[in-house]
């Protein structure tokens, strides 16, 4: 394994009397070990059933990377319909993995289909994206575990309609549809269409679905090695196994944030130095933000509960963002993402010699500018008594990305453990949901629809034309 | 003008306990006040040139359009070379204003070149953006008013050495640079290659500057009406002449915020319901962050403050982000862009008129799901007592856009006036560029350089392997 956590500057060793000291750390050794105890037991139970993935998919993934194999041939262009974890999950690994511009490759260079997720229903997106595919040559990946998710069963009404007039009964050969196998509209329309279909277990829930077949089919479509995704989340479960804080790099992490939050930090950035990290920040706020955000914990105590996760990119977000973080409050904790190695590097030409601002920098690299201006930056901040901590990858591939996801769910799982709420449960969604129903008048929602009408209109004084 | 803001539920009358009172409200009416005396004490001078763009720019704005117009003809790709706000506001008035998946579309529906902003030195990512275009018949904006942004001027020296490889004495014909008229490196590179020149005014700001040319020239290249977002600006700088809260919107959003901060609120979350409009939140994430994140205030005393400003994006993160917005802390104030009417929409077609769950969706539009979906989930959050307002667009286009821009650089002025701190400087950035600086070994720095190299080294008891 090769992803190190550094949580030095999150230290009284480095930050001072800001930091986090051995006695804190210590003090919640037991805490932290019940809830590794907790996670464990819950081990592929409930919806525990993401830890069993890494392992149990040996059969799935030999019917995903030929499934995969047929669709790079047959299509120009797949097209990922999901919203939340089925979504972020399949954007995150594409842009982790494959070229900045990969759409913009010619076929030649790019050797599968061209790669959308489609996460919206901005009507204005998805006329675009009619624009730029031919739907007789797209497969359509439609990706909900329930089969009632609106916005992608709105998706998915629209394209197989467009299908249907272009392709008859040749419709069905587009639609590959990933869902519960027992439940929910999806499954019963796939089986009734002729959709090819692959399943989401009822133990795993949206935003730990990354490793199921809603990633994996998504990643072996654009050629990534899914086998490597799976072995790299299988080496950081193992490391995961340890109850001590000293080796279980995703415990550290979940009881840094922990104590940090006590400290006063709502706040949690997520901050890789590579570009082709940007969705794994985007993937990780759902996790944490979902899992975490709760009014209620297991007892039923109102607890409002859950920091706000956010992204920031290097070296970009320091021509944005880090003026607040090192002078702003003392309010958030920043996790660096650092690579060792880049994939490739670019040295910076001469030309500015009589400029010595600029000129030192000539017949260095890209590479090294980046690494450097993480060093400074992770240096002025923990000057100021800023806590961050480092993790860093030795590369970007299929293994480390595959560890790196794993590592983040086991970290969700256990802070859950610890502030003892479901991390696996939504309610919050409920209300506006309902509402939107409401407005649509779908039967059984009269009462609400009542409600909202009647609810206290809003007063114009409070309106500005 | 056509943009309205509504802020019911900010305030007691709509949120209960948790709102604020009009009592409250009028409490700050002199603050507010004097806010707004300061700011239009200070138009035009010091740093905020800003406030003169609407107006002075006549000339400028007839030869950035006649300058775009040969561009528009003579490349195939056009790329932008910045950070910051030399690179959000950009971005942000492109993907407002074009469509979707522009660079995908045939030259001959996108009429003008591919366009690029890019924003990082990540190796990988300057490697791709070398592997979709043709230096040859490409114009590169470089955009740094010091003309020593050590990123924006590795990417010059990179790409100019491409292009003299390949142009020979005909390169710099390649270049347009954006920046300061009488200081800094590049107007004297600029003047020795002959690059053409466009200037920011020496009061305009970077995060400040999207109405100055680093905006104009890039938007007119792409085709948008740069006149009219001018003209947006000017309408909405009208209105904000008024001292009353009641009709100054830039002032009430600037008090609101004011207050919330007090309550705890220390997060801002910008939520727009239209794709179109994700980057105006990055835009306004830097424009926030950097102006209002200070330790000092103006008379020395170390305050700490600055919110930290969030995106999301509707109805996408209401599967990522709503949960937390329902549920957790009381820590934060969601600001709703809404559009009234989209530039196209789709109608959900039939298909399952067995599930009651999906069926009530059909026949209805994505445009009319997008806006009861924003309806509902601002209900949900109303009835939870979280605050938030909504800032309402006729329509996303250029006049609405440069409204939208204005306001918020107003409400930030406001907001820096009444915490009364320096909104247009960024002292906090320095130690990380002088750290960067030694740890090149750029001369001048050798005192950071050997402050860095006898810091304490990471101790390996809290790093995890």
């Amino acid at each position: 394994m090769s992803i190190t956590v550094n949580y030095n500057n999150m230290m009284q060793y480095a930050l001072g009397e800001r930091g986090i000291s051995d006695a804190e750390l210590k003090q919640q050794e037991i805490l932290a070990q019940s809830a590794h105890f907790q996670v464990e037991a819950g081990r592929g139970r409930d919806m525990q059933g993401w830890m069993d993935l890494p392992y149990e998919q040996g059969e799935i993934v030999k019917t995903i990377k030929s499934a995969a194999s047929r669709i790079r041939k047959s299509c120009e262009a797949f097209v990922v319909l999901g919203i939340g974890g089925s979504a972020l999950g399949p954007q995150a690994v594409f842009t982790a993995l494959k070229h900045y511009y990969y759409n913009e490759l010619p076929k030649k260079l790019r050797k599968g289909p061209r790669f959308y997720v489609c996460d919206n229903v901005d009507p204005e997106r998805m006329n675009a994206l009619l624009d730029v595919i031919n739907v007789e040559k797209t497969v359509f990946c439609v990706i909900t575990k329930s089969g009632a998710t609106s916005e992608t069963m709105s998706q998915f009404l629209i394209v197989y309609d467009l299908l249907k007039s272009a392709l008859g009964d040749k419709a069905h050969e587009h639609i590959v549809a990933v869902t519960s196998e027992d439940k929910g509209n999806l499954i019963k329309l796939a089986r009734k269409e002729g959709f090819e279909t692959f399943f989401i277990p009822a133990s795993v829930g949206g935003r730990f679905s990354e490793l199921s077949p809603v990633g994996l089919l998504p990643a072996a479509v654009v050629g990534i090695d899914i086998s490597k995704l799976l072995k790299g989340a299988r080496d950081m479960d193992r490391k995961c196994r340890s109850k001590y804080i000293s080796k279980n790099p995703a415990l550290a992490l979940a009881v840094l944030q922990y104590i940090s939050v006590k400290q006063g930090k709502n706040i949690n950035v997520m901050m890789p130095y590579s570009d082709s990290l940007r969705y794994i920040s985007d993937w990780y706020n759902q996790l944490w933000a979902e899992s975490l955000g709760k009014e209620k914990d297991k007892l039923g105590k109102t607890v409002n509960c859950g920091q706000t996760p956010v992204k920031a990119v290097g070296v970009t977000d320091q021509h944005s963002q880090v003026q607040l973080y090192n002078e702003g409050p003392y309010d958030k904790v920043i996790t660096f993402l650092e690579v060792r190695d880049f994939r490739s590097d670019v040295t910076i030409a001469a030309g500015c010699e009589d400029f010595p601002d600029v000129n030192f920098l000539c017949g260095h690299s890209l590479g090294e500018l980046m690494s450097k201006e993480l060093y400074a930056t992770r240096y002025a901040l923990t000057q100021r008594g800023r806590a961050n901590c480092t993790i860093t990858l030795d590369a970007v591939d299929a293994y480390h990305i595959g560890a790196l996801l794993y590592l983040f769910q086991m970290q969700t799982a256990y802070e859950g453990a610890m502030l003892n709420i479901n991390a696996y449960d939504q309610p919050g969604v409920e209300g506006g949901k309902n509402a939107t129903y409401a407005l649509f008048g779908r039967k059984g929602y009269e009462a609400k629809a009542e409600e909202i009408r009647s609810s206290q209109p809003d007063a114009d004084k409070y309106i500005i034309k």
